[in-house]
């Protein structure tokens, strides 16, 4: 396995020289657009990694499936879905345009920004930082990881020139979609974006997903089963941005990609997968991480259908 | 089963009262609301049926399933993506605002009218007359019935209404997507979608998908492997018009729906399943097909996640 | 001519009784929708009224107004022209969805919200209530009247609910369309659309520009001709929202209209006209005022075409 | 006059070499992107020309005037409202967007694609053919000049690359807006598109108009006066495509382009100028023919502001 996850590592590092890494905010811009790496965790506890798997990275989009996960587990399905769609985007990740012209002005779904930040107050808390600490935990412990951080220089970045995300969180104020103070809420959101990870993180948070909710080293149950299966439907069909059915004609398997260049993949029943590779194509998908995905899916038959 | 599929039929018989026939043309108008009836058929090749299987209906949109399948084996994934994508559209199947507004004016999938209608324009044949029938013939084949038939009253209705998917055709035509004489291609796709079928045929239909592209009553490969795969990945994300995340999220299996009323389901790798009820909802679902499949998902543990 | 006006006034009391008084905060839903009032001043000073001419109002957007000819006159039109157009919009007046969607992200036009907020961020001043005296001391200077003054409830009831409109502004921002602190810019929008007048304040404001900026009560020249040239271009175009072009052939001269129910009109080289009548159509207009305006055109000849 | 005319045609010569021929069509490219003329007439009868008066050119959008007059004489103000609004649009003039975006699905205004289309079927005639000769006698009228003929190079090719007005047509068809044949329709529509003038036709009819619907060398009234009132306004609000706007705020005079490198241009009760340059930018607007206006709005005072 290890053999294989360095050949297709090797085989797909010529895509790493395509896209562009995020700029949007200058923190981000400074990471190392040449990475990739992978890491893989199956349910038996088995973990195999390639290539640059050191590289720490923002979780930034990555983050909404846990913060999907306590908004499920904290509301239920019912409330959660009064608030926010299930499905698919057409348009860019920041887009606004759907807010207004759908008559329930939901955002489409919990993986778009506005969706992920309706999530966020939705999730037990008092206040933005209840609400962060509270999804922050949960990444620890299906990360199997309590050394995470947030990377401050990041978060103070992403706060200083999140204005469209401003924009949309006071839109969905205007829509009554959330209640709370707005910067209150952001302020979670732009902290949660920032948590700092590293493919090893990742891929133990998919292996949970893969293993039906159940940390496959301590057969703790994390997720109840149902959340598990809303969260990998949501994966499936809008975890790509505006590209995610091309992801599931291509790979075949539930994923979130984020910009900090990170995909997360889930095998069901069999494992869970992070590929990093901050290079971005125009959707904002981690090019090479995609194609080292779509290789490993045709020699690891992950395609589910 | 049997005794399962009669219960889940009776429980959700109620939902037929919700929602309304669909209208747009006067012959589809006058099917009758209240019928709902369901085939499954395993990959064994064992049957089972209950409620008001007999019923018959036109395939309408489940046609595209076919459609978009003689279009990959005739022409390859390259070609065909090549002229329509493979993203969910949060919009009606026969919006025309996207074909504008995105650069490529590429239809979003291949189940939205725009893009079936560029999915005929491809599929093998010199004119539509051709192209109908090769795509009639997959559909006898799968369905293991010659019998079928087109609905020569729907056909006549649809033609003679049809022109909002006139303007979508002529639309892909000035956008370089189709590049066929329209009428001609129309004609093919109106035929296609008036199409006489049972729950029995769309049920074998399915199960050929489910059973990786192979007839289960006589092992014959009907569609290649990476065909079935990418079908069944397109059916999971944009099977159900704009409400096809909320199916993934209730049901978690791959589908298309028609405005017939018939919501064909495959489970991979188990069993083809079609429902048929009428009645449908603004996104143009069947309201009690969808019920019935919901609870049908969690008996038979269907949820593919 | 007061005799004209009276008899005008009560032809089209009756619609009055049509459409409904603003009611996005509740202090303007208090506003009595069964008043209609007018008041007139020609170039060469005479005044004349009639109806429910002394009902108080907040003037809204009849502000954008006086906001534009600010930032005309401090910034110049090429400066403001670089970060707002002067285009109509066909969508309401606090819509979001062009901004997203035009490559430049300019607001459309300087009387749609998004408009008007980028004018005000224009004005001279260093803060928002700097730039809140430059336009009110405008304001009082036109119509002559030191008295002018906020509605504190209106402004708080504005500032408290004004989500959507703050969502355009972070927009704005995030679009680098305006530069300053964004609370800064909304607290003196929300103050100018407070501002409490009566049908004579706004029918000198007209005057003024009728008069091609030149007061008429004291010949001081209070707008550079090409700025007043410009302004009533624009309220041609965009002066009543998402009706403006209706309103044109209708009337057929230029106009701006507010959700406090007012619409000031402006007969170049001939008179300012001001309607009064809280009522209001979709659109946003006063259904009463418009048909006073109807009426008075044909009479009055005002028709500028 | 006529020097005034030769130095502001020289003074902007220069702006030819800006922008492009229209090229949608093969015919159209190859007009000459250098010539620039111009031709006054006054309600005097004086007339007055200067630069690349001879040029031939097909009238393009300019017709959608003349097809307006015809459809509110023959159908009056309420009908013909009923089917196409008046306001001005901020998308391109061959959108399909708003049609389906509005609830009414009723064109914005007459001088974009889809309302013209809609006024041809509004037009006098039992068919296409009736209808165009019904607009061309009109035309011929109101040019003064019997010889006026359709160039039939450009209406085959308009007639054979026609597909997005074509899908305009179906989907107006679609909605109701257009009862009647579409292929008939739309054979009107690109006829009259086709019709080939010089700047001295145009200027003559820009002179009815400006004249108040009454013809200066005859004195016979061409269009009543109300009608004559409803056409300048849409000129002034929407004339330009979607830069309508910014033409009002730089001439402050009714006017009408078309791709053909004519601006139509009334000035009330004055005169009527046509200026011809085929250079467009990207609104399909003559940049030279702009300019020219600009410079002689000021040098005549033409600002009707």
């Amino acid at each position: 396995m290890e053999k294989l996850l360095n050949a297709v590592v090797e085989n797909n590092r010529i895509w790493t020289k395509q896209g562009t890494v995020a700029s949007y905010i200058p923190e981000l811009a400074k990471a190392n657009g040449d990475a990739l790496g992978i890491h893989v965790m199956d349910v038996e506890c088995n973990e195999f990694y390639a290539g640059d798997f050191e590289t720490k990275f923002t979780i930034q989009s990555v983050s909404k499936v846990l913060t999907l996960i306590c908004a499920l587990i904290d509301k239920g399905k019912e409330k959660v879905f009064s608030k926010v769609g299930a499905e698919a985007s057409a348009d860019s990740f920041n887009s606004i345009v759907k807010l207004e012209t759908r008559n329930s002005h939901k955002p489409l779904n919990p993986f778009i920004n506005a969706g992920a930040i309706a999530c966020i107050s939705l999730v037990a808390g008092d206040n933005g930082i209840e609400k962060f600490e509270r999804v922050q935990e949960m990444l620890k412990k299906m990360a199997n990881n309590q050394e995470i951080q947030v990377n401050y220089q990041v978060y103070q970045s992403e706060k200083l020139t999140g204005n469209t995300n401003r924009a949309i969180a006071y839109y969905l104020k205007g829509a009554n979609i959330i209640e709370r103070d707005v910067e209150d809420v952001l302020d979670a959101y732009f902290k949660l974006c920032s948590i700092e990870v590293t493919v090893k993180d990742i891929a133990r948070i998919a292996s949970v997903i893969a293993n039906e909710g159940v940390a496959p080293w301590s057969n703790e149950r994390m997720i109840p089963k149902e959340v598990n299966q809303i969260v990998q439907a949501i994966m499936m069909t809008c975890g790509l941005y505006n590209a995610s059915g091309e992801f599931a004609v291509k790979v075949g398997a539930p994923a979130k990609s984020g910009v900090g260049g990170c995909i997360m993949t889930v095998v069901p029943k069999r494992m869970g997968i992070a590929v990093v590779g901050p290079s971005l194509d125009e959707s904002g998908n981690s090019i090479a991480g995609t194609k080292v995905l779509e290789e490993l899916s045709k020699k690891l038959e992950m395609n589910i259908f």
